[in-house]
């Protein structure tokens, strides 16, 4: 016997029959004899229903009451998965996050797991019941509801499986695993048998948009062996997993790309020490993702500082900036219109060269590099959106990734 | 300063226009110097659809996680009118029946509510934060969730109001009070002022639809005083109260009606001791509802009984009589093309000649009486249910109750 966590997001539980759907897959799974613990999404839309509710009522609103509204779409589903589940003749019961408990801390809209007391639900899963959980939900300090932020059902289902000691963790999307790229523009993109927890984490924080980062990172923590795979297929999928599992590593494992980047330039920014400070200061405490950073050389004691934030960060970076920035600068000048392209490999670690291999690819077809970043495992640049398809075509085969 | 809380229902909330309505509605309020809890319902059409995914996935289903779906509906509204509120500058949050708590039986999707401990939310009010309380629900043993049935918000309303010793508890509806009688059938009907809550309580029972049976039973119980105005006009509406608060008592204060009802005859029941718990022992046992009774005398040893049930419960009393009933009968007849009507008031406690002059009025009509049945403050008759117009129209009349 195992135990098994299972995790359906949006569109595996999109409507009435996906749910029961659902339902056959937990089924197959029980009857293999496993103890099972199921994780949903809300039904797809319902999430964004409801977070346009709030903003209908008020555009910049109170983030605890945005949770009690929005985890709501998570409850609806496991009340109706574990009526599926009994109607198959499986005892089974639905958990909130707060019945578990999942203890959050009070970072309501985008929360993060302290702690799951999983002794009440162990109890009944050990009497043979399903546990079905609303993902995405916790409870903070102060009895509040807390949600996880989107995509936060991953990281409900990882942080359940290492919890719950369990075997493995089945995170069923609308894609059958992992690629190599995108596959809906590199016809030739390959499914990975496994990836590492390190590969994935570039992966998913680039934008391959399988498995949510913070969930990756926690399953690296906890040795958490999770499978991406789909729910409206039987194909296996792709084991995301310790290096130790994988023996022959590639050198590259993926191209990733994300278009949620928007570029900031402080253009006559006054070069003294302490500027990077004076200037990332003010955007961490108002809680601003920045992701690259440039500096250039300074000239004229004045100097460019560039960076990146997500694009649903923008107005509020620049807010930030111009209201609450000591450093003094002479103008900002902004970008939307860029895409983060990422070569990805543990494999890298031990070979050089494949920085230039990128930059030749990139050259070779005239895609001029506004960023670049790098990592142990990475090579990451900003390019210019329009030519985030050739781009992608260009290192794919570069790499030697293109299916035979 | 005084204490009140507010109720509003699904049409009130029906869309975020109508929330932000409510916010205006809560502010005033707030204004006028008072403490608020408000209570609400799930946004007009929600609830219908949680309780139709509920079918859909099964038809006969666990009610632990209909609660569980279907709660959600009242804790999206009630954090959407904390934004709302917040976005008028009130301090205000949300609290979903478990936070409170609202403590219920186990009776699942009709739960009672057994006790409210309201220090938290209290102590938060003291504070000047409004309470915004999603209505319908509580928790129940086993620490999940429980529904109060339909209509439930107007009992969490009440049994709030007596926990927080409100000084009063506004109901705001669809309709601006409690009337004479139906004014879409009569348009002489008038808006009461004050209304007793023996009156009121029969006037919802048979059908006035303006609050839940139970809220009014709660009310009188712990002597809260009950408002029922629009949430739609800033018109004064019905206080629902103690017969001491009212100074002038009419003797008949309203002409309810009920078409809610089905009569069912047994013909050539034999007559002995024990028959009408031979024939309603089974019904009750059924937990089918039985209101009207009459038995008529007896001929040749067998006597015809009649009784009416809802009309919902009709298919099912038929059932119970064939199946399970062991008193011999002849024949059944039932007749679902029936209407109650009932003249009400606690002044006729007093006066004789209620009754009189409505069988005379009747009379006068040529509206033949089925079934009389009468209470201290209420006399009921069951007539063809094409009479209804008429019958409110002649009795409206002749108790003197039509506006100048």
């Amino acid at each position: 016997m195992a135990r098994i966590v299972q995790k359906f997001g949006g569109t595996s539980v999109g409507d009435i029959a996906r749910i029961k759907n659902v339902a056959l897959r937990v089924k197959a799974e029980v009857d293999r004899g496993n103890q099972v613990a199921v994780v949903v999404s809300a039904m797809s839309g319902v999430t964004n229903q409801l977070v346009d509710y709030c903003t209908q009522m008020a555009p910049l609103h109170d983030a605890r009451e945005y949770d009690a509204v929005v985890a709501t779409g998570e409850q609806v589903t496991s009340g109706l998965l574990a009526i599926g589940l009994q109607e198959l003749g499986i005892q089974a019961r639905s958990w909130a996050g707060w019945q578990i408990p999942i203890i959050s801390d009070d970072a309501h809209g985008k929360a993060r797991i302290e702690s799951i007391n999983g002794a009440a639900m162990i109890a009944e899963m050990e009497k043979g019941h399903v546990a079905v959980i609303a993902g995405f939900q916790g409870i903070a300090p102060g009895n509040r509801v807390s949600t996880l932020g989107r995509g936060g059902s991953d990281t409900t289902a990882v942080a359940l499986a290492a919890a719950l000691k369990a075997d493995r963790c089945d995170i069923y999307t609308d894609v059958d695993g992992v690629y190599t790229t995108d596959p809906r523009i590199v016809k030739s993109a390959k499914k990975l048998d496994k990836v590492t927890y390190e590969e994935m984490l570039e992966m998913a924080s680039l934008g391959a948009k399988v498995l949510q980062t913070r969930s990756v990172e926690m399953a690296m923590k906890h040795h958490v062996r999770v499978q991406v795979l789909s729910s409206f297929s039987d194909a296996r999928g792709t084991l995301v997993c310790d290096e130790d599992e994988i023996v022959e590593k590639a050198l590259v494992s993926g191209i990733a790309y994300s278009r949620d980047e928007a570029k900031v330039t402080l253009i006559g920014v006054q070069d003294a020490p302490g500027i990077a400070a004076g200037i990332f200061g003010p955007l961490a405490t108002a809680n601003i993702n920045v992701d690259m950073i440039v500096q250039n050389i300074s000239r004229d004691g004045t100097t460019d500082v560039t960076f990146t934030t997500p694009r649903a960060d923008l107005e509020r970076a620049l807010k930030v900036v111009k209201d609450s920035m000591k450093v003094p600068y002479k103008s900002i000048d902004t970008d939307k219109a860029v895409v983060k392209v990422s070569v990805i490999g543990v494999g890298m670690r031990s070979h050089a060269g494949v920085a230039q291999t990128m930059f030749k690819a990139l050259a070779d077809k005239n895609i001029n590099i506004h960023i670049i970043s790098t990592s142990e495992i990475k090579v990451s640049v900003l390019i210019s959106e329009e030519y985030t398809e050739l781009a992608l075509r260009a290192l794919h085969t570069a790499y030697g990734l293109d299916a035979a």
